[in-house]
């Protein structure tokens, strides 16, 4: 965790596009929640051509959907809502309007990664966390 | 927002059926919140044959998830999920119990659209927030 | 419901691998909830590659991710994501660390199935609602 989905129709995001955007969620996240980089996932969910509609009408939206450990103040969400939606806007020409950023909150003990429950997301229990899972974070 | 998320195995919806759900899905949302057309978006997220089971067997499912604001009342809800059961059930001939709608709440404050907070789904707050991105609701 | 779905990019998973995965998780649910099999979903979303990055590096994670109706005990998630991910690790030479499952709890009266709402996750509704929608669990 988290895992943020960029889902698009194919093409409507660029090769480099898409890296940018790996980049850019990734140190966003990274900066905004002051956690490690190395569990932060990035995935691209393509949509086939007709596959997507807004307002009854074919749309070209882009929409970012992470799931995050819940428990970090709302500052934190709308500061990584609103540069992810930055980011978006800086790498592709959609319609700004298209652009949807959802941010969501998951109960830690409703996650496992590496085979343990994550925890909740404040220093100690991640450093207990690392241990256990014998990562060392980044 | 919303967004519904069509997730079928590629041809169980023909083209002829998308456009329909596109058109109902869009038109029950709307009729049912009392809100505007502009923001509603249905998605097809394709999946590929051998990829869908149900009780261990292989199945040929229709799942319309939707992610919407809350707020709403319960009737609301139900209203909205009767009615795209109907409106799969009528564009497709695949087995009624495999047919599942689900309707999720978000917190107005979890998402973001054309750069702003999405407003709780009241007619002011809704009002400003459609000034502040300068759209015009249909 | 439950609706578990697995996120990989294409090639992660043979097709044997997601034969066994359907099995134990079907499994697994079923044990663990004392529920009826002929409900339970298990669907692949293939990731195109160049599509999953970890740490902002190209990466091969698997991720299993349930929407299950909310009410059980913490113990039964637990034991639930558990198994599922001894399940993956059992298939597949994935990185443990990228292996994720969530266990995502959703009140029943936000989700639809047959036509009905979904009963409470308890024997006295879901024999009724069974009764509504006229199947037989197994």
């Amino acid at each position: 965790m988290p895992i943020y989905e960029v889902q698009s129709q194919r093409g409507t995001l660029s090769p480099d596009a898409r890296r940018a955007l790996v980049e850019s969620i990734t140190a966003i996240h990274a900066e905004e929640t002051g956690g490690p980089v190395d569990f932060i996932n990035v995935i691209f969910a393509d949509l086939e051509p007709d596959s997507t509609y807004t307002g009854g009408k074919p749309s070209r939206p882009v929409f970012v959907r992470g799931q995050v450990r819940a428990g970090r103040p709302d500052e934190v969400r709308l500061a990584i809502m609103t540069r992810i939606n930055d980011a978006v806007m800086a790498v592709t020409d959609v319609d700004p309007m298209r652009v949807a950023v959802v941010v969501e909150d998951l109960p830690s003990k409703w996650a496992m990664e590496a085979g343990h429950v994550l925890p909740e997301p404040v220093a100690a229990e991640e450093d207990a966390w690392f241990a256990k899972v014998g990562a060392r974070p980044a």
